[in-house]
């Protein structure tokens, strides 16, 4: 299906148009060699993105596939206010089609050329340069997408900043991406559209660094509200009560696809009661759903206030991906 | 076979123990924070490490597995003159027997284990820390390994050093891990000792660090001399004269061996004629094989000296790892 060679040859010919000023050494060694901006400290995150598991080729397009793998990556980066510098793709790809799990369509050069496109041009968007990666056979796709970003020295938002009394927010509206899958499941066709966030998620940038200044813990909603905002509490060793009418529900979920759907790539982030928080960041909707807890309060981390006025304890369900057997 | 949440708690216990002043912020956020030194830049290498094209469960225990895994990546590091700072390990996993393609042993809770023994007792004789990471399910045991190092600004040994005139010298003995695979191959049962390169290869960090600011090109043997040194070629737009005779070969290898076997994880390194490069560096036996010479000279990029005293050139012949089918 493709010569190891030529397709690393051909991935340096593309990468080498989006070119950043603080990568001194892209692909073509043994390393690649960052420079960060004097007073800045680096961020990094890996994310793997397998064939069956993340995506599944009958139902994602090449370019949303590639879309999805650094959306990943880059929505890591604004959960901690980054600014992202540069990615590294490490890709394994089945050689022939007799050893490939792939069922519905096979993995072509036309496939490989369309995953990247969709890759590229989102890094592109955003100013990161393809700096390095590997490339190895593997009997399904799996992309592992490390992406390397910046914040000045000491003032990233960690998932540890949560204090009793802080406001809790989320950017967008949330389960659209698990209402898609959901239909994906139950076998409908549904159109792969540009302006479709599951398959084409936009990873919150711009949000992520204006809050740089304001936020005091934040994460990116990639399991799902219900597991994310866990984390924040362990991290924090706080508690949190969120009120289920507050939720923005995106269109065609319900609150529950909006509480645990995983992969709407929205910020989750809390802030102190007296810092002013508008309505829109960006052009992007922001919207108050709890407060932060003292935990000697609660008997369980995360409380939801129902339509009935009654508080609950709110069960960490977490995203499974696609991890059902076919 | 495992639950994510409890390898993820086990890895970041075992990573902790490891932790190194320039990672401000390790496994347990949406990224994590490196301060390099002032002054200094960063190196960023990833590899990815297959099951069945890059070890055979049946032949390499777990914890060789692990050591030669971490070893690709130090080895990068060691290659650019740098100094190794964290590490990031993705891996995909199988979830249970049945979907593994693990034909000869199983991948187990125990397997798991000795893979990161192998892999973090290795980071911990070189301090470097593993500061993150991700976990997925695969069909087959799939490790991508990031690691960053940082060396002094603009003072990294790239592979487009090279000049006419420079000598051309190697590290330790070559051909020793192809030899012993060649057996593997054959069905002989090789015992997989800790003294045994191909099973526990040697970083050679010190030698490289060293050489920093002495070598004009450098890159490690991963592939085999005949194709890094074609690499040393095309990037520093340089030919290269061998001679045969000069070619250190490992026990049990040959000269075929010693040109064409990769994963020796040697360095080859240029240096100026008048530059002072001692027979011995930090213990390890370093070896002159050849010269850079002016490409306008020569039909192909690479001539070997024979024993008959001609010269004829030097095809690539590259490492196939275990591609061949089973």
């Amino acid at each position: 299906v493709y010569k190891e060679r030529n397709l690393i040859a051909h991935i340096r010919r593309l990468a080498f148009a989006s070119a950043v000023k603080s990568v001194a050494q892209g692909i073509g060694d043994d390393c690649a060699i960052l420079r960060p901006a004097p007073g800045y400290e680096l961020l990094i995150t890996t994310d793997l993105f397998v064939e069956n598991v993340h995506f599944r080729p009958a139902w994602h397009p090449a370019a949303s596939v590639g879309h999805r793998c650094l959306t990943r990556g880059l929505s890591d980066i604004a959960a901690m206010g980054g600014e992202p510098l540069a990615c590294f793709l490490s890709l394994g790809l089945p050689e022939d089609s007799s050893q490939t799990e792939v069922t519905q369509k096979q993995v072509t050069q036309k496939w490989i050329n369309g995953f990247l496109k969709g890759l590229l041009s989102l890094a592109k968007r955003h100013k990161v340069q393809l700096a390095g990666g590997d490339i190895s056979s593997a009997r399904q796709v799996t992309a592992d997408i490390v992406v390397i970003g910046q914040t000045p020295a000491g003032k990233a938002i960690l998932r540890s900043g949560a204090s009793p009394g802080n406001r809790i927010y989320v950017t967008g509206a949330l389960g659209g991406s698990a209402a898609i899958l959901k239909q994906l499941y139950a076998g409908k066709p549904i159109k792969p559209t540009r302006s479709n966030t599951h398959f084409y998620p936009v990873p919150r940038l711009e949000v992520g660094a204006w809050l740089r200044k304001r936020a005091t813990a934040m994460i990116d909603l990639s399991d799902g509200l219900s597991v994310d905002l866990a984390h924040i509490c362990k991290e924090s060793q706080v508690a949190a009560l969120i009120t289920a009418k507050l939720i923005p529900i995106a269109k065609g979920a319900n609150l529950e696809l909006a509480l645990h759907g995983g992969e709407d790539y929205e910020l989750l982030f809390t802030a102190p009661r007296r810092t002013k928080i508008p309505g829109q960041i960006a052009g992007v909707k922001i919207t108050e759903i709890g407060e932060i807890r003292n935990p000697a309060d609660y008997s369980s981390a995360i409380q939801i206030l129902g339509q009935n006025g009654k508080a609950k304890p709110l069960a960490q369900r977490g995203w499974e991906h696609f991890r059902k057997k076919r």
